[in-house]
């Protein structure tokens, strides 16, 4: 079995050097801030058997391209994860409704922006159906083989007359490059500031002829506020696209993905609002010639986790108004349960994040967010540290407490802070920012 | 039995008309923005058998007055609610203590500002019994009868000394006139910007003479951020100080406060932080010489009721940067738990929040915060209204709709969202505010 490489995602862009903030602790980097019009080809692997591109269709006012489209020509495996709201938009209903149809099947993915097509009624079903139906006309398969997405606005009717006359553009918009898989990144953005890619590539060793072959992942996401993840498979907060070349049946596909999914996706809060129309979807070719075997599994597994962290980490990143990204490290913990209601009461406590906005070491806030947070633990046996300072210890301020050295750690762009509550084995590690004056300009903006 | 009267809280300063914001749908005035220092007496009805005063201990930076201190010289009934957070403030520890020592009767209540005396280990228990004994030893009372309170920063060392060497100086400083219990009001504030005070006097005639005579409740409240109550009776999450001069044994007293602070303190949010230091006290001196009979149950609890709920709204409208206050009216739900989860979710979701402080009509971040709720609730039977304004039915946007009057109704001060389930009889009402830049800057403000 063969390790795992270092990705080959390299900036797209000449505007961004490579060493534009590296994800630390990962092999794999993503690029930020790169031009919304692509204009250099880019240099990630992308996984055979799929041809990707995007389009204007008009929904967003802003003119950007809104309209995306993945193909499988020769159909793919897929596994999805759907939001857990209990509000969920049309396109969730009809992609559902289409697993179900055809086994878990995909020839298509089509993805708006600018408009979630969610509480829109039946029209907005009927409309999405038409997206997949004009899909299923100009590319050449029945419309159960078309997954739809939608990002945007609630409530707004859904336009899909703009989507169905814009699909045919697409037909000579689409290829199998790098450059059109992140075209297709680029569409599906809503308030996010930067495009979220990552790959990773296995290398197997043929057992007959010893020739080095290897398994492509690809994937992209959009997400940058209504982000905030909920317990309980199967589920997601995001719009997620993951392709492979590997062969594998649905039902490997979902195991690897809810395995990936849980410490990623599910790891993560920006305002801890779960969206009505979040997918994460794992489509694999097969082009590779490669089978998901028991053998293969674990360094796929390895390679799908860490392409799956890298774009939970950059949609954190991007958060609105995010200026801080913070690693919540509980340990210690009664139970996994405990180590996760700490991180979350953390994660989703104002108190807390505005805190951590200024860099101010107000660990205060810290401990009195865990106590109300259910867990079962004694403020006697915990110890918190912000990066490497401690800053509370069994009860009390730690006597090493250095208020210039909490607050300097603070002003890095990404630190760490540790929770030990002194009870058990349960761990959780939880990515979450600060709240920023900006957030509340983004989502407070509004004009009649 | 007598019915309730109106307050006679009336304004204590020129500065603002009687006409400043009325509560409305309530007979109980509130005053905002009342000077610091008091200077004309104020109007309001205090019950017999208190006295309070004032002084500066020195603990706020402002030098504004930081210790109060309440006095029931023939001891008093007390009835206690704790924060249910598993952080707890040294005097929460000690109070609990003292009142089981004591079978719930109090003579003294002493109050300091700017320094929680919490997570501050065995240092800060010692400080806090030093403080009792100081009172003890200064107004003749043994310590067990002093209930301690703390409101402030976290985990900064209590500063003892200074509270006692304060405590002579409040000898001259009490009297049983609405001045000095303003004076009380005033010195537990931190970052609030008005003084919260209610009063309701409910009228008895006595059964043998006829002679109309009267009990008086008088109270006052702090808190402006960490406020975010939680469920599972005895709590409460802000300091909230209640006097009668009722004759009432502890557990009526413990009846009375736990069915008057569920719809109150219970049912308000701003940050959904739950402080480690919320303490609501109930005190009866029995002055009035009119027992708690079970005939005057009704309208004790009525008096009560209002009292709490007037505190709790001025609570949520002095709000840390609030300009909108919104009453959540859940209604139609399978069971009160569920109407409550709805509303909670509403209340502290950041979208939600945000699109308030601007007025923002965006009625997709509502049925998407009832969504995650975990309410059992399907959105083809909701519907939601934003003051009179229908704009979700039944799934979708309202027909009748009107974008400019639903953000007219959203650019009052106060208003109330509707959300009407349609699944059973189960209600809840939810007090909470918007979320603005200025909530940000006061809790993100940090200088080295």
């Amino acid at each position: 079995m063969g390790g795992m490489q270092s990705s080959t995602l390299a900036p797209a862009s000449n505007r961004e050097p490579r060493t534009s903030n590296p994800s630390p602790n990962s092999r794999l980097r993503y690029d930020r801030e790169m031009p919304v019009e692509l204009d250099l080809p880019a240099a990630h692997s992308v996984p055979g058997g799929f041809l990707w591109g995007a389009t204007r269709a008009g929904i967003k006012a802003s003119g950007n391209p809104d309209l995306a489209l993945a193909l499988a020509p020769a159909a793919a495996s897929a596994a999805a994860m759907f939001t857990c709201n209990r509000v969920v938009a049309a396109p969730i209903i009809v992609g559902r409704r289409h697993l179900a149809t055809t086994g878990d099947r995909i020839r298509a993915v089509l993805v708006n922006s600018g408009n979630a097509n969610c509480a829109t009624g039946q029209p907005g079903i009927e409309g999405c159906i038409a997206t997949c139906v004009s899909v299923a006309e100009n590319f050449g398969c029945i419309f159960d083989e078309v997954l739809p997405s939608s990002t945007g606005i609630i409530g707004v009717p859904f336009p899909a007359e703009k989507v169905v006359a814009a699909v045919p553009a697409l037909k000579s918009a689409t290829g199998e490059t790098p450059a059109h898989a992140e075209l297709f990144a680029r569409a599906i953005m809503t308030t996010d500031t930067r495009v979220k890619m990552a790959s990773a590539v296995v290398p197997v060793t043929d057992p007959e002829s010893s020739a080095q072959r290897e398994v492509t992942i690809w994937g992209c996401a959009k997400g940058a506020g209504m982000i905030g993840p909920k317990l309980g498979p199967p589920h997601a907060t995001m719009l997620v696209y993951l392709f492979t070349d590997i062969a594998a049946d649905p039902a490997a596909l979902r195991s690897a993905l809810a395995a990936a999914a849980e410490p990623s996706f599910n790891s993560i809060s920006i305002d801890g609002d779960t969206s009505t129309n979040d997918t994460v979807l794992l489509l694999a070719s097969g082009a590779s010639g490669i089978s998901l075997t028991r053998e293969l599994t674990p360094a796929f597994d390895a390679a799908l986790a860490e392409v799956c962290h890298s774009l939970a980490r950059q949609i954190v990143a991007d958060g609105e108004g995010v200026t801080h990204v913070v690693t919540l490290d509980v340990r210690g913990a009664a139970s996994p349960q405990d180590a996760r209601l700490v991180a979350r009461a953390i994660a989703h406590s104002p108190l807390c994040k505005t805190a951590w906005s200024s860099g101010d070491p107000n660990w205060g806030r810290l401990i009195a967010a865990a106590g109300y947070s259910g867990a079962n633990f004694s403020p006697e046996k915990t110890r918190i540290w912000i990066g490497a300072e401690p800053v509370f210890e069994y009860g009390l301020r730690a006597p090493a407490f250095n208020e210039a050295a909490a607050h300097a750690a603070m002003l890095q762009p990404e630190y760490t802070i540790t929770i030990d509550l002194g009870e058990g084995p349960g761990t959780c590690t939880f990515l979450t920012c600060d709240l920023t004056v900006d957030y509340v300009h983004i989502n407070a903006d509004y004009s009649t």
